[in-house]
């Protein structure tokens, strides 16, 4: 059950699959820049550009790297802690194995010395690794290729529409599932245990980030991570969560009024309400990202007591990482593309009284969109 | 509930402790690098050492970040997004909340573009954010800070002792707990949830890490990550997980024998938690850290069977990160010092049978050390 993950792909077609992220990088590459090989090195963080390149799983894979050259040759740099889980890869890669940092740098400087430029991700790459790496192979030229794998990674093939969606029927089950957990004196902390034990229990492989649970005048914090603050009947609660499955992430938000909800509350959920599904009625492909962005932001802006209270963007692109780094990004070409997967997030922020935040999971059409969480949001107000 | 940890502290306390860890910081830069100020920013990752600096709690702080300078004058950079948990720094610091990245960038000038010597953490910050500071600010020098924080962090308060203390009461809880839980049939999967679901319900604030369940010939390999594998009696079972608590982690390893183990079995048990208990007795302030690791190692390496088959260091230093970047890295000073708190875990791994690792926490005293995780681990064979 380890290993590679090619649950219905024969290894024809899933070397393909490589191939094809591996030309997809290398074609957002410019002429003039055009590394001979990429190298990815988990060294102070894991990047999950490793797993886009190799697929391994079965690991945690810290301080191990890939490095490919455009043809698809492939080297897998692993620790012993990592050699079996990295085996897996012999299949289309060469796999070499150090014990200690002393060899894993006379490894890296052997294989990469017959290049002349090397391509690596500043964004994901430290400093002192970087300082690191000119210290080991003086003679390289070191392109920035973070923009290429973001591009790449941004457009997604069915596999990963699949395994999102996977995710987010995950997510979505669990979210219908709350409203009976809630009652009186349920604390943030005990919901957000429940959340993660309930996705885990529904398939999810991994917690996708640190689980959002805030109640009352906390759900005014869009990021605000949980205390020990009971339910009390009359509250509002705010939940962002996201499983993970087969290294894909989903991420949901749900907003549950609870006792007899006032005039104002009733306003302000369905005024999201209307802003997401503004937005839902905009995006397809080829349309303008700013376009869509600000036409639900005019729209909350134009009810007085909201005004400027849509704090943040309204969505970003996911995949490996929750935060794909892609849409809204500078590198972003500000238009929606077919096959980008994206949250749809619009919420409004009243400090010191509550806000409302509702999260969705879409995968971007030629027509339209398709949204893939599909848990209940209607304003129902639940006795706890 | 929300905002800074001060659960038994005043806020002058509060300030103090700041104050030493600030002091100790600067202690730790040489004189002739001697920066006027520290900026920590959470640019494309959250920086652990922006937590030690502020103690903030109650959000992400994702795209925020944290100058002071050396007599404590502070500065908490914020986007809207967080601004109301950062808003609880007000008592020590001047909060700078900015809207977007043009807003974040000249408020970063501003502020910074009186120094001439800015402190940051190669180790941490990406090559691009790095690139992006020179290009704000062309004049001022950027000392790396790392091993300053590194070495401030690796000696430990009784504050965060007691706060590691309590994480390391809550695995231990959990892991005498898992013998209830085994039964045939249960996946590796399950089995991780249950163990989240066990230490959120017992305090924890968050799961340290992705727990590590592995059954059977998976236990080999000592970062396996777990998958739909059902347990089956007879079956060597490891766990290894942590739990978070007011900002700083535990990690623990256990494994569980099932069935009737036999005798190899049993021998290897007992070879590493005798290799565990050698560095017990050899661990107190001042000893060699490389001559307790060689004692464990030689040991080990002296069964015919074991030889070479202990294939990582012994522990690691743990706080607010897991593995909190010191010992035993390369700026550690080789001897043990008192207050440091780090992770005891031997391990035997036998590729294609099983493998063993017992991991527990310590603080170092002045005469030895003690233990703070204190979950059972006889070879008990538990029947499931």
């Amino acid at each position: 059950m380890i290993g590679i993950c090619i649950p219905t792909a024969s290894q024809e077609e899933f070397l393909e699959k490589l191939k094809k992220r591996i030309n997809a990088i290398f074609s957002y590459i410019s002429e003039s820049q055009n590394p001979e090989a990429i190298l990815i090195f988990n060294s102070d963080r894991v990047d999950k550009n490793f797993f886009y390149l190799t697929e391994l799983s079965g690991g945690v894979f810290e301080n191990c790297g890939v490095l490919c050259e455009k043809d698809g040759r492939m080297f897998i740099f692993t620790t012993r802690l990592e050699e079996e889980a990295a085996r897996s890869g012999e299949g289309y890669a060469e796999i070499v194995v150090y014990k200690d940092e002393k060899e894993r740098n006379e490894n890296l400087k052997k294989v990469l010395s017959k290049y002349k430029k090397i391509g690596i991700c500043y964004n994901v790459i430290t400093y002192s690794f970087y300082l690191h790496l000119r210290e080991l192979f003086d003679e390289a030229e070191w392109i920035d290729v973070g923009k290429a794998f973001r591009l790449a990674r941004m457009i997604k093939s069915q596999d990963e529409i699949d395994r999102i969606g996977k995710a987010c029927a995950i997510v979505s089950e669990v979210a219908d599932s709350i409203p009976g957990i809630l009652k009186e004196g349920i604390t943030e902390l005990e919901l957000s245990a429940e959340i993660d034990f309930c996705m885990k229990k529904k398939g999810a492989h991994n917690i996708a980030f640190k689980t959002i649970v805030a109640f009352a005048k906390n759900t005014s914090m869009p990021h605000y991570s949980g205390a020990d603050v009971p339910l009390v009947n009359g509250d509002v609660v705010l939940v962002d969560f996201g499983a993970g499955y087969m290294g894909y992430s989903s991420d949901i938000t749900r907003t549950y009024l609870t006792g007899k909800p006032g005039k104002d509350m009733l306003d302000l959920y369905h005024t999201v309400c209307r802003a997401q599904n503004i937005a839902f009625e905009l995006i397809r492909a080829d349309t303008s990202t700013d376009y869509v962005e600000n036409e639900v932001r005019k729209f909350i802006n134009s009810h007085k007591n909201y005004k400027d209270r849509f704090i943040h963007n309204l969505g970003h692109s996911i995949g490996l990482d929750v935060h794909d780094d892609s849409y809204p990004g500078v590198d972003f070409n500000k238009q929606f593309t077919e096959n980008i997967v994206l949250t749809v997030e619009p919420g409004i922020y009243l400090p010191g009284l509550y806000g409302v935040r509702i999260e969705d999971d879409i995968v971007i059409k030629k027509d339209g969109c398709t949204v893939l969480t599909n848990a209940k949001k209607k304003p129902v107000a639940y006795e706890i």
